[in-house]
């Protein structure tokens, strides 16, 4: 069978997919998304943090420049969808980072530093500053930074307005798809698992771990699967709000995160294992409400409504797979994106559009081609 | 509507509700059992342990008599429904407990002095012992203790194989019971929430924490919902089997418990709150990952399959409301089990339907009758 030719078809419907067809969608280009379920892997677990300072990490500085950029994208690509009527929970209040012992302060004001030489606005604040504005932080505290301009958008809700809008405007064709075809050199669409084919112009393969599974790659894609967990939790109304800011910490080490929903949910994340192992990890969940405890003891006090795991998907240099491939005309590479999906969106949904309507894009992108691990590149 | 007349009405269907049932059944009674969704309140969350001497609460020493009975019963009880072919789970390979700190070890060593006086098999062994049958044991376990008839059954397939017995040969009515319908002083069946009447020659209140609600009881029911939150963690292959014996432990004061299950999970229990808060806590789970990580450091290594919070039915003396009411003929009540509801199923059944026969019950269970709290009785 062959489905109907549109110009673009993107294989993968978690956030990155979704967003790269909305943005064709809103460009004017006739789309079809591929996945037998869409917003169910990585998206469906993450937490949302719009946040280029408190997730910078050393020797990824270079990142910045997405990330950044992909933060003041956020309020421009949100209103695009305020037609569904679905709102996507963008919340600017920004985030508090909080020390335990002496080495997390030595951590975090090195770390403030660097975000600051990168014109991040992160400062210290002090103690009581900080619980001024969230009165449920624990005496473990001992140093507070703000970053204000870190924000949250809830990506379950993000990614039901990009359903709706892809429903709207565009197509989703559930099911999975299994390869490329090809004419030549050219991609023309995506082999489906059923055999059928769904031709388009340009094809988008962005659909996380699995890319590196489909037939007809013109490079290996070395990803990893980076398992988290996370919990949502539930605030009982005697405590509403619990908090207001998203809360994170560095907990004598270890990195945790406290993100309050709109809908009296707070999400607590998240691990990083490398263990193969796809279930909730009960010691993860031990060291997670361990460590929120130290930041906020009335983490205690939550109901535990969801505990779930899901694989981000991870790359020899933590950096994205975002580009197109030298001998496979048509084709574009999104996926790699590990802990920075949701943040990403905006950007590399203008990047993959910029490029298959052939215009320029920032030389910075070079560093993220697709083919970067192969044989006899640099 | 009036439903088919039977000898015994039994209201609720959790774990001690279909064992009375059953006994009835199978001593030659008509039976229906009503409730909306058997099985799915404090007897889906029990971890099933047959454990007399391990459940020893100081001042609470009378209720051996019934412990012990009932776990001695547990054999036949469990042959005579063989024929369903639901295999139960029970297993014989003993309990093991272990203290943590010199507190631990004192109360553990006090207890055993009870318990031995009780007549009840518990004896300290060496650490080295405690590994060789159970090589998972960390390293922060300084004392442990042998309770070789501590046994256990899984509540969830006991449960199943009780259904299926009731299906087969008496009647299941997917209903809830709202009160009791009288003639003169006798009790004549159950009045169910849609207005009908299931008239009977006996009915047996055994509907748990629901039972209080009843119109028509001829006392009140002090019971109160004390909320306990258990997780069921996998064992991956790699460490099966992680445990063979249920092992216990006091942990700094805290009481924990792993129970193996056949399936290649461990159950691990259970915390007690009075909190009024019917959701999994994140502190609760929170304490049985740490306490349990102290026992069995693997712990950590599982996979969190499910988190559950369920209410036992509480009494102010801890002791069930288990027996005839004066003023209410044809009427036994059968609640308030509190942590004991698997381990007492067999013998409250063999009780109840002792009483519908008119046959002499043991004095004891005087202690337990359901209306002692009222005004006047002492």
């Amino acid at each position: 069978m062959v489905e109907k030719h549109v110009d673009v078809a993107v294989i993968g419907g978690g956030i990155i997919g979704l967003g790269i067809a909305w943005e064709a969608i809103r460009r004017g280009h006739s789309v079809a998304l591929v996945d037998p379920d869409p917003a169910t892997g990585a998206t469906q677990a993450a937490a949302g943090m719009i946040a280029p300072a408190s997730e910078l990490h050393y020797r990824e500085e270079h990142l910045l420049e997405l990330t950044v950029d992909s933060a003041c994208r956020y309020p421009e690509f949100l209103s695009s969808l305020a037609w569904t009527g679905i709102d996507p929970g963008y919340r600017k209040t920004g985030t508090l980072v909080l020390a335990i012992d002496g080495a997390d302060r030595t951590a975090l004001a090195d770390l403030r530093d660097v975000q600051t030489h990168h014109s991040l606005s992160v400062e210290q604040v002090s103690l009581r500053e900080a619980r001024r504005s969230e009165p449920m932080i624990g005496p473990a505290a001992t140093a507070a930074f703000s970053a204000p301009d870190d924000h949250q958008v809830d990506p379950r809700k993000l990614a039901a307005a990009l359903l709706a809008a892809l429903g709207e405007r565009g197509r989703l064709v559930r099911a999975r798809a299994s390869g490329l075809e090809y004419d030549g050199r050219r991609v023309t669409g995506a082999i489906l698992e059923d055999g059928s084919f769904l031709p388009a112009r340009h094809t988008v393969v962005a659909n996380g771990l699995a890319a590196a599974q489909l037939a007809g790659l013109p490079c290996r894609l070395p990803l990893r699967p980076i398992y988290g967990d996370i919990l949502r939790l539930r605030v009982p109304a005697a405590l509403q709000p619990l908090l207001s800011h998203t809360v994170r910490g560095l907990v004598r080490g270890t990195a945790v995160y406290l993100v309050p929903r709109a809908d009296g949910t707070v999400v607590l994340g998240a691990t990083m294992r490398e263990d193969g192992n796809s279930g909730v990890s009960a010691g993860g969940v031990y060291q997670l409400l361990r460590d929120a405890r130290q930041l906020v003891p009335a983490v205690a006090e939550l109901e535990l409504e969801e505990a779930l795991c899901r694989a981000r998907p991870g790359t020899p240099d933590n950096a994205p797979l975002l580009g197109v491939v030298p001998g496979a005309d048509g084709l574009i590479i999104a996926t790699g994106f590990f802990r920075h999906g949701v943040l990403l969106t905006p950007v590399a949904a203008a990047l993959c559009v910029d490029l298959l309507e052939g215009k320029p894009c920032p030389p910075g992108l070079e560093r993220y081609r697709p083919d970067r691990f192969e044989e006899g590149q640099a």
